[in-house]
């Protein structure tokens, strides 16, 4: 695991192979990251993880190309992030140096032993032909977790949980959010950007108790624009505190305008738990389809 | 919820009603905590929480006499642990102040104002008569969790899960734990103390995996000696591996002697999961005869 492990025909062998895309699925505690997106003088998960890939891959980061299938925001995290980075086939094959590892058990290994303890890629695979981890994506599903016990979160969840001391009433929260599924405008509940479409198909939003008697959102798109999420959730907290009616939600999405009155919820309570993609034979197709539509934020 | 909300009679009662004995059930993260007993110069769970009673009770933290069920070491986590405190009656009935809060509700909201997040105390009622948090209990249930996946535990469960990168066989492990099962003298898998029996009866010792993949172990016992439920967890993690045959962790218990080939696997894996005590009946019957049999360490 270690870089002597790599043979010296490694370095010979990186200028002559192209490249090669490499799909990461990976997990991280949001909490000590400003988000995913590398920004100059921030931790940020991209940051962190291309400066692991650049040492195992003894590339120079800012040659990798990284692309993600959610950009979280910052204090958001992930169970199931995906993304792609496009690794020259010399380094690749050069991973496992001496071991009898295959490149993605030694690529998962190396960047465990090079990596911080709040991310983890656990695991690592040859994308097959068309993959793309942004737009190949067809859903991506977020978790938001709300403690409403008047002493709080459980103490062993307080990064992942928001810690709401107002008690909720689920059911009604779960009737509301179902009015908000399906091909919308989701302008009243994203921030503008200009020439950016609003437009989102929201396959499922559902809220219910978990075993720990959580209170927990299930939010499945097709994409999401900036701080959806967390404005749906916002605005489904105030239907539970009972502060506002069970068909408020609805009303503020048919408005159609960024409604002031919905709160966009804190970012540690949110998770990415998945993303979904068509089976190989539609990779291509899927992200085609995705690049003509729309451009996602 | 401040300490204004409290009526200024509260103090004058404080000295004329005796004590009340109320019993509390707490969650804790073990982190950055040097374990349960309150030390000098050292963050400990009981340190931080008499010093929150004695805030909310107006009484000297010294003259609260605190009395846990399990005390856990530095480190170990806890959802289920019980306590008791013996508080003067007129403060006890002080702290719903001018609210409509009952004191029981009064003290969980208040204590959740004073307590740091790494803390929460879920509930607190007045104790039925014969109730004693340590000598009432009937046993202690323990988790131990592991991850033996190669990148690591999943990041949000990096404090509670300990990194065992070598894959451990679960069936293994189960069957060699319910061997060690019964009444035994467990002096192989303790730390000695002069004078202390470490006689005691296991009731259950089981591993399995969870729905996240990772290795737990479920252990019950009227009680415990020092390190016991770690050693019987490093007993067993070296059966996981292959390192020693199924039959190992039973051989060293017939041993009957604290035996340097068991590791006592370290505390961020191990959680305090339940206390069960029996019905109000039962509670100074089963004190009496836990003080008469054994010192608990």
């Amino acid at each position: 695991m270690t870089e002597a492990a790599a043979p010296a025909s490694a370095r010979a062998e990186e200028g002559d192979g192209g490249l090669v895309r490499v799909r990461l699925d990976l997990d991280y505690d949001g909490t000590d990251f400003a988000g995913w997106a590398a920004q100059p003088g921030q931790r940020t998960v991209a940051g962190v993880l291309l400066a692991g890939l650049g040492t195992i891959l003894r590339t120079d980061p800012e040659q990798l190309g990284l692309t993600v299938a959610g950009r979280t925001d910052s204090g958001v995290h992930a169970t199931g992030q995906v993304c792609h980075v496009d690794a020259p086939l010399g380094a690749w094959l050069a991973l496992p140096g001496r071991s009898d590892l295959d490149p993605p058990e030694a690529m998962v290994r190396r960047l465990a032993g090079t990596l911080p303890r709040d991310v983890r890629v656990r695991a690592a695979v040859l994308a097959p032909p068309g993959f793309d981890a942004r737009f190949s994506a067809l859903r991506r599903r977020y978790a938001y977790r709300v403690s409403d016990h008047p002493a709080g979160p459980p103490p062993l969840r307080r990064h992942d949980v928001f810690d709401n001391r107002r008690p909720v009433d689920v059911a009604a929260m779960d009737a509301a959010a179902s009015r908000l599924v399906g091909l919308n405008d989701f302008a009243a509940f994203c921030r503008r950007r200009e020439g950016a479409t609003t437009v989102r198909t929201l396959l499922e939003y559902s809220w219910a108790r978990d075993d720990a008697g959580l209170a927990v959102a299930r939010v499945v798109a097709d994409a999401y624009c900036h701080s959806m999420v967390r404005a749906l959730v916002g605005a489904l907290l105030a239907v539970g505190e009972g502060r506002r009616p069970v068909d408020w939600p609805a009303a503020v999405l048919a408005g159609r305008v960024r409604d002031s009155a919905v709160n966009v919820a804190p970012p540690h309570g949110l998770t990415l738990e998945e993303v979904v993609f068509p089976d190989d034979a539609g990779l291509a197709e899927r992200a085609r389809q995705a690049r003509a539509r729309r451009t996602l934020c």
